[in-house]
């Protein structure tokens, strides 16, 4: 299998971490993907340009994170990540939420990225940044009842922390004492989430 | 249940065609959600703000809607929007690249919606379009394949197309004949489609 995405990518991460997890980082290639290149193979695997993308071994282009992620579940066996049972939909909301802030964040480094600064807007940028905070205040409430569960849900949150660090100089720290400590375990547990940090 | 959503939303139109679709309408109340509305109880149930949300029977907060969908999904008896088996992640892929143009067509839609005229960026704009005109052509190349499938990849297909019909004067109908003729027998054999057409 081969996975397009590319080392900053908080979505790439996760299908990163998950493939490490379900013991399957041998029989993923990894061919960095660039956004930003109208001439990347990247728009026509997957049409509107967004990472990470998975091509199974009979060439099928899988996406988004949380449908390559529910994949490689299922190559591994099933049931591993994204239990079967009771707690599936517990879990896939957390993972929805832990997307959800990321796409939140992204979209404050997109403004930046993309606009000169005359055409940034910041009431957008407060907008965006609410809903950062309200799911870091919603989860530091919640963290203690996920504990050391290692599942589709806790590994995109330990990337949308991941990715407050990496873009946001991990200011989020000083406020979420419970998540700092959860994400302290989350990393001790889980070699892949260091090995995956952007640089 | 209760869903909350607004009459305008794809993504709640996507849940309210499945809940069609799989018999469970009559078990699902409706209670509008105001995203803009910083007292309304939507940004406690989803802390990113974000439509549509369903509160189970037991009270959980469900989102977002590829989460629901497979939820009533279950509710019903598994397996019917869904897959099990094969072709499984077919689905979910392209429920996931409709949900992808969907979110291009809405970064437009909040240019003009959330910033005054001189702090939008046509580059931006531009970048979103060019998702939504990628992901047409793929899927007019790829309709015929799809064929009169029912699933939770078709209904996303169909309301991403009737959010371009919404929200963008449908333009899309001049240059897609297979999806225009594929959209028209969708809204043939699934009424909820035509009930659901936001005003």
């Amino acid at each position: 299998m081969i996975l397009r995405t590319s080392p900053a990518s908080p979505f790439g991460r996760k299908v990163k971490i998950a493939a490490s997890v379900l013991g399957l980082s041998d029989r993923i290639e990894i061919v960095p993907a660039d956004t930003s290149d109208p001439n990347d193979d990247l728009r026509r695997q997957n049409p509107v340009g967004k990472i990470p993308v998975l091509l199974t071994e009979d060439g099928t282009a899988l996406y988004d994170s949380p449908v390559i992620v529910e994949f490689l579940d299922h190559v591994a066996g099933g049931g591993r990540l994204i239990p079967a049972g009771t707690g599936r939909f517990q879990v896939l909301t957390l993972q929805a939420l832990a997307d959800g802030l990321i796409d939140a964040a992204i979209l404050q480094v997109y403004e930046v990225r993309y606009r000169p600064e005359e055409r940034r807007e910041a009431t957008w940028v407060a907008y965006q940044a609410e809903k950062v905070t309200r799911a870091l205040d919603h989860l530091e409430a919640k963290v203690g009842a996920i504990g050391d569960a290692l599942d589709a849900g806790t590994i995109a949150l330990a990337c949308a922390l991941g990715y407050l660090d990496f873009r946001f100089q991990g200011t989020w720290r000083a406020s979420y004492p419970n998540l700092v400590a959860w994400l302290d375990g989350f990393t001790a547990r889980v070699p892949a989430y260091g090995k995956t940090t952007p640089a």
